[in-house]
């Protein structure tokens, strides 16, 4: 993909730069940093002090606020959104899937049922009774159980693992490596051994839905762990059985979910943190990294900390803590005040008894 | 699979239920919730709390307490033990292995030793001197390195990777994307770069063991990482290098036990746990969610936080800080009456020593 | 390979033992520990206390301090460095890798370039223009998108994953199950769903570099994600898009570092750290146990808790923290006596003021 001005103007809905009439006709070919930027790649510098960055830059375009300063250098581009602007025309640059058509030596169930235009990698095992919508994209070294199905343009990146009746929606993009449907943890101590809990249940992932890389979402005990339209998961996040994680949620890297906990619409739930099982996160709550939630949190709330409570309450905990030591100090230099007091007292008032025999 | 009444109460061990005379014959081919089931479906009820959504379900039957109320909807099932007799008839619905026989695409060194019955999917790489024991399942994409050993009734999942001369014992469940006998964590600094300690020790999984989805069972430096009988592990857990874990100890999601450390029989070690290297947690220790354990624990003792402590102490703590910020209001009031009690003293030792000259 | 005792002694650099002269010849086929090892093996005991477990071992050969007490029983080979020269002689016991030469069974695109003597395992997928360096080994089921390059002497093992243009030095080792080059975790929210950031950047990882099993390490958004020469990372770490990890850091299993953070040569960072994004970590600084990393960290300094403060502060606090529930109890106590001298204090004044009238 190669665009020119104005084609990049175009997509910015930005006029053509008229400032420096005498260029060469530019060829955007990729975007970077300013930093390791060519000439043929376009950047972006949101703010003016980036402007001694701009300068040095070796690349060929940039995109910039309209109040930036005019610099000799790159030919700058000014919007009233830039970061948006830049990243509208960084989708161009999205190479093509290396996946294309369906590799002779995928190896494929002829009972599953294969869409329009579907593409799927070498050493790809789909099995009995899998759906895959039209222009899905399975990657090489991918196993799709039994009657895994997939909505159309769903992506499923190389050595993804999706077990038996898993469900997932349009538009998925599921990263290397994440297990869907996997056993629920589940067992019962009969007086010798922990005996498994059979998990017969399943997981459905609604549409627009992004798990990152070495995910794990479990499948429920019975019934279904689901995650709900729009929801965006990092890296290393566990999911487990039966919890419920709603629209257009974030869940980043190394979070963990308990079993049948819910995540409300919008929640956002930082990196490394642990809900208990059984525990509702209300709609739009915020997560503090590296929480524990142990209970129910209200809708909106933020909190942080193990046990988790209201982010307020936590720093304040926090700041209190950080005084604690030398708290420790004025106690023990009030007792002996108090000590000094009472021994001063107690003259005064022995005196006074005196006086008054 | 499909049970009729009489055959789901033989396996609940109960009698027929009568009320209900001139109903169609009961065909049951699942299990599910009695918010998703419906008229194939068996579900469970634990409490009577449960009535209405018990009567709403579309269920075909439901196993219920023997004190659950009477009522018009899908077929009850009374027992004295709802629960685990409801996982017993589940049982009977576990599919059976999607894998079946030796794919003719597995990838077997002609050294490998299969027992009876195995099955081996496609694309998975069995290495020289494997051993299989009867009725294994390994299934498509995984991975087993040179000498690896596989007890009887062993399930490997798609996509496991099984590093040289690691061996599993009977009924063990190896989970997707799980890697066990990768190099332990080891380097020792020369002056100019960390130099790889080599790790030639190996991993050994007892009989009954349950591994999750992506965890990492590191080999031993020297010797071996052992996990003993019936050990119950979660997704995403780390095992380092010559660590030992008990009998029936459960590890929950996310948990990481450091160098040669020792997971004493039946301790259980909750959620985002972290254990130092060389700790020793004792038989039957519990170990609350995202705790660090920095040093040994005796044998029963609960403990939490990060470093540990018995969860007393703990949460005896976290209640004192949560009252701390008020505290700091306390001291700062008590400092001032210490100062007018001082002023109010001195001037009546003023007036004292004044009256006594 | 075996090993005879004056091979051993000229790979330790110590002279032939003498003490024990008309023993058969040794012949040292392993190391192992010395409660495991039998006649073929060498062992290592680092202090005396080990005479005992040196007394009872059947281990061929032991390399014990110069120090160490005369015994029968294995041969000792007395070192002044015995724990650097036993793993000198381990060294020799890697065995050499499973994988050898490139499997007809791997699938590699015609545009690739393999150097010499590469090995690449069965169903292996290798992308269109990726250059593999002389001598590397690409395990069973990974896969090289388009345009990796691998330097010399790297080993990727089994079902790893390495994304379109990723570049790995010379020397690198990356364990099982790990994902180089995945989307970075980057969207805006538009209004009615988070709209995905183009993830466009690439990773670089310079040589010398091992990563452990199950890692994550994303793509930037634009440019790279980097880590630099001789850097350690255990497993189930996660690396963020736009990171850089500096030389020879040490990155112990289950950290995670977020988006554009730099940790600086050196650094060590312990297990379960969070290292928040944009934040730098300085060179040599040493990170503790599962701290939550929130603002930069000085050079050299130790932190430790979440939020990180110096490790000293954290310690002091939690030791004041053990104290508080007893503070709790002072500080009632002393607002009785205050409560108590005030009281004597008035009936002092009212005295005094009923005297003077």
């Amino acid at each position: 993909m190669v665009l020119d001005l104005p084609q990049i103007c175009a997509l910015l809905q930005v006029p053509l730069p008229t400032a420096e009439p005498a260029q060469a006709p530019l060829c955007i070919d990729g975007v970077n940093t300013l930093q390791l930027a060519g000439g043929g790649d376009l950047c972006l510098a949101e703010t003016s002090e980036q402007a001694d960055a701009v300068k040095t830059s070796g690349a060929g375009a940039v995109v910039v606020p309209e109040d930036f300063p005019v610099l000799i250098g790159p030919v700058l581009i000014r919007s009233s959104e830039p970061r948006r602007g830049f990243f509208r025309v960084a989708e161009a640059f999205v190479p093509a899937s290396e996946i294309q058509g369906v590799d002779a030596r995928a190896v494929i169930d002829p009972t599953a049922i294969l869409g329009q235009d579907v593409a799927i990698g070498a050493c790809a095992v789909v099995g009995a009774g899998v759906r895959v919508g039209d222009r899905c994209i399975i990657g090489p070294g991918c196993y799709l159980g039994p009657d895994v199905v997939l909505g159309m343009d769903s992506v499923i990146e190389a050595n993804v693992t999706i077990h038996r009746g898993s469900v997932l929606g349009r538009r998925c993009l599921i990263h290397s490596g994440t297990v869907i449907g996997g056993d629920g943890f589940g067992f019962s101590w009969d007086g010798n051994r922990h005996r498994k809990i059979p998990q017969l249940g399943c997981v459905v992932i609604e549409d627009d839905v992004e798990i990152g890389s070495n995910c794990c979402v479990d499948r429920a005990t019975l019934g279904e762990t689901r995650i709900r339209c729009g929801a965006k998961i990092d890296n290393l996040v566990q999911i487990a059985h039966n919890s419920q994680i709603g629209r257009h949620v974030i869940l980043v890297s190394q979070a963990g979910v308990a079993g049948s906990s819910r995540i409300g619409d919008g929640a956002v739930i930082a990196g490394q943190v642990a809900i208990s099982d059984h525990v509702s996160v209300g709609p739009g709550a915020r997560v503090g990294g590296q929480s524990g939630v142990t209970k129910d949190i209200p809708a909106g709330l933020s909190v942080f900390g193990t046990p988790a409570r209201p982010i307020r309450d936590t720093l304040r905990e926090l700041a209190a803590l950080a005084q604690l030591p030398g708290l420790l100090k004025r106690i023990n230099r009030q007792a002996s005040e108090l000590v000094e007091l009472g021994e001063r007292l107690e003259r005064l008032e022995q005196e006074r008894s005196g006086s008054c025999r």
